[in-house]
């Protein structure tokens, strides 16, 4: 009855440009701080604790006249399959008449919103003349906050790439990285900029400017005392209660933002210092939209400590499937079912 | 990465049997009395009340290996565009991996399962020797509900239609419903059968077997004083906060059932009951699936007036889009596409 066009992974792997969804990421945050959004609650499963579950998160964007969920698996167990633990679907409909639009993979799309993200933290509170970025956890997701930061800070000259659980991992990603850039972000990166592998976290916080965090870790990795001043923080890792990646004591004088306030302080980097005390919720300054919709401003001096706490919203993987799915259109790729 | 079976409302209504969806739907109840299911929170947005909402209903299916959601808008004022204004699609994922296996139109897997609710609350509650049933809402959902009644009840002699926003409605409906059932359901009813429309619903409701009602309505179309011993209502409009379709003082007297009982207490014909004080929620004997698993009895004598408050869970969605996959798969149907 009606057409919806499917999207696979590798659809869109070859539709979306971290550049448009850097775009994309930043409307939806400043559309948030604009109330023209609707974030609707979260579901979540667990069918076995630590071993599999299941989230389903929607919502509306009004401006864009769609609405929509993603779901997400998680099944730590299927890499015995040959599977991928995590899989997500999203669904997009119109939101003027209900009638679903596309049926997307989740996969891609979430790296590079999740990229998107922590990139704009950085651009949003990142001293402009930042030199040095450090990333914690050499997983799947770092690809994406590289890309997406190269692109927002071209001046950048040193990439340190520290991996809490495995060096060996931080290595192969410094060595493999600006191909993977080249060969699946279309990124050329200058040569100027040197990406190494670190063992040695205290010593690389300390000549860092911009630190991103993405890893699934349950303790603080990073020490307020290691942190020089004017240093900017995108915590992305923390997505669930019990997860933290950096010392709470570090936003006791920091200047704090969140992508979604009340998700920051249930799920968020954002919940252990409030749950300690360290700071109350209106120590935190706003979302980070409210600094791109001109409500409050970012950073308030070079010596300043920023943090961007990014706990993942479901618009933002709704706002970027409706990217894919306009490109898809423009380049007529992509199958078309009738449902 | 995954190859996914989408199957249409066309492809639905081939594949489904109503002599399967009520095996089907039996066995959910009873999976649910023996907590082998999981019913995950409900999901409700109004965009704008009274003219456009969704609802996202989820849930798990421990036995059949399956989890998932059914999505579904209702936008008003689609028809004015030539839309349906009831517009849902059914997402399916295997339990064991988190893999999508299918996704499916809605339309008619919520119809064929209504009408497989209603008409086992009459078989679980209501006389076995009834003969009249009565169907009071004229509208689509009441093709269902004829349907899986006259299978479960081969013994009817009458059934009425009464519609209370339109006599003509009830008359069309009435002259079609054989040709219906024979051409949309593969269901010859017996020569016997007389299909009647009724514009008095104090005389039907007062030579009634079975009442089942599916109507919109938010006041009672039934009074307790027209209701003859022995009858059995199956309640099926009230899935909302505020509707009720017969009187509350029904219930003072009457054994009940639900389908879930948190949900009929919120948005199902109990609420108003529960909400005047006329029964207590320990006045509701179980849900419909505690008589299929034996835990308890349905109807105690021929006098008693029984109710099946049928609010509607998204697992009967889950089971019937599976049934359907499956015969998808056994009759190589549906598209196939890669996510």
């Amino acid at each position: 009855m009606f057409d919806i066009k499917v999207l696979s992974k590798a659809d869109t792997e070859k539709l979306l440009k971290m550049n448009d969804v850097i775009n994309v990421v930043e409307n939806v945050y400043r559309s948030k701080s604009e109330n023209k959004t609707c974030v609707f609650p979260l579901i979540f499963h667990e069918f076995e604790p630590g071993v599999a579950d299941m989230d389903i998160k929607s919502g509306w964007l009004k401006e864009s006249n769609i609405f929509g969920l993603k779901l997400v698996s998680w099944f730590g167990e299927n890499v015995k399959k040959d599977l991928p633990a995590l899989i997500g679907a999203i669904m997009v409909m119109d939101s003027t008449t209900g009638v679903p639009i596309g049926i997307l993979d989740g996969a891609h799309i979430t790296g590079m919103r999740t990229g998107a993200a922590g990139a704009l933290g950085a651009k949003y509170l990142a001293r402009p003349d930042s030199k040095t970025l450090l990333i914690v956890g050499a997983g799947h997701v770092s690809t994406f906050q590289m890309a997406a930061t190269l692109l927002l800070f071209p001046d950048l000259k040193t990439v340190m790439i520290y991996d809490p659980m495995n060096f060996n991992t931080a290595i192969t990603k410094a060595e493999t990285i600006k191909d993977t850039l080249k060969n699946n972000f279309d990124i050329k990166v200058d040569e100027k900029v040197k990406f190494t592998a670190v063992s040695d976290i205290k010593d690389a916080t300390g000549i860092s400017d911009i630190i991103i965090t993405v890893t699934p870790s349950r303790k603080p990795i990073i020490m307020k005392e290691w942190v020089k001043p004017g240093t900017h923080f995108s915590c992305i890792g923390a997505d669930m209660s019990g997860k933290e990646e950096i010392d709470p004591e570090i936003f006791r004088d920091a200047r704090v933002f969140g992508d979604d306030i009340t998700q920051c302080i249930n799920v968020g980097e954002t919940e252990i210092p409030v749950a300690l005390g360290i700071i109350s919720k209106e120590h935190i300054a706003g979302e980070i939209g409210d600094i791109i919709s001109g409500k409050t401003t970012g950073r308030e001096n070079n010596d300043q400590i920023t943090i961007f706490d990014a706990t993942g919203i479901a618009l933002l993987d709704l706002a970027t499937a409706k990217l894919a799915l306009d490109e898809a259109k423009r380049n007529s790729m992509g199958s078309t079912v009738d449902l």
